[in-house]
């Protein structure tokens, strides 16, 4: 069987990854989907499990001595990261791994996994992403502008990415990803096997 | 305007190459197909400018001479070939280019063009190889069998190809063709005014 690909997806506060990926799990759910290890307490409606492993920081600290993980990141004081076991296991069942990472994580795993393909997705105008950050209402303009500046600074990477998707319209960003992935199925490095298998048959 | 992608096309004699592209252009009408030149004189129901431009021998020795060619080919004494024009013309213009070529002319081409995208268009076995070009009934077992081998003379070399697709299914194998070429329009190197488009609005 050919090994599945790794995937890494990233996108700036107010690009709506989130939503796409939702879309994208949705449709092809054969693809897996990286559970982070983070270690600030669980906060209300978190699950444990559903998108964060929820570990302490002693737990964490071995991961990374052991080399456990494939990138790590510390915000606001507390460690996240992706530990690398299930990626392998899910890679080496020959289904696709989506990896949702931040520029700097994507950065630190690009090495180390020569053959991820990355994919950052973009919000259609620096208009719009600032409607999409101030447009939630929860914050004070402070932390609204924190993100904007978080989100140019991402935004000002994206160059290193193999694929940028706009999401402007969901759907298309959401097919625009899948067909991405689906492409990439037939890239002749994942099917060392195929050539062999054809002339033998 | 970002530059068209030009892609490669290639497979042997019962692959079904031909059949394929058919149906990619049919979906895909806004993609350029590359007319070749050749100099063998034109068979009953072909028709100048429709798959071939049928030019003369001196003609096509300037052409060589004047390197205007992307690849060229001597076969059964005849030139065949791609002309360099007609395809910048198209990419220029910010639509994607199929040349179809043989594994010869596919090796020239990738030294010149050093972003094309090639993909090899493989039979699904080797007894459905064989059995397609039987098929035909129009040939004696001594041509069947030199296109036999000419076939897996090509199937050999498939993993230069960035890209395979087996024809089992035409649909399917039609439908993977074209989720290469679209998702190839996200990657980041033909997306060069992208980012700042964004940020500039």
């Amino acid at each position: 069987m050919n090994r599945g690909r790794l995937f890494l997806i990233s996108g700036p506060s107010g690009s709506g990854k989130d939503t796409v990926l939702k879309g994208v799990f949705k449709k092809c759910p054969e693809i897996g989907f990286s559970i982070s290890s983070i270690t600030r307490p669980m906060r209300e409606g978190e699950i444990e499990g559903e998108k964060y492993n929820f570990i302490s920081r002693e737990k964490f600290e071995d991961m990374i001595k052991n080399d456990e993980l494939l990138e790590h990141n510390i915000y606001v004081g507390n460690y996240y990261g992706t530990p690398k076991a299930p990626v392998d296991k899910c890679l080496n069942e020959g289904r696709d791994m989506i990896v949702e990472v931040d520029v700097n994580g994507a950065r630190q795993i690009r090495k180390k996994v020569k053959d991820a393909v990355s994919i950052f997705i973009m919000p259609p105008s620096l208009l719009v992403l600032k409607e999409r950050l101030s447009g939630r209402g929860t914050e004070n303009e402070e932390a609204v502008n924190e993100r904007i500046t978080e989100a140019l600074r991402e935004i000002a990477v994206a160059s290193d990415y193999d694929y940028i998707v706009v999401n402007d319209i969901l759907e298309d960003a959401v097919n625009n990803v899948i067909s991405i992935i689906k492409a990439d199925r037939f890239k002749t490095d994942r099917q060392s096997k195929l050539i062999n298998d054809v002339l033998n048959n």
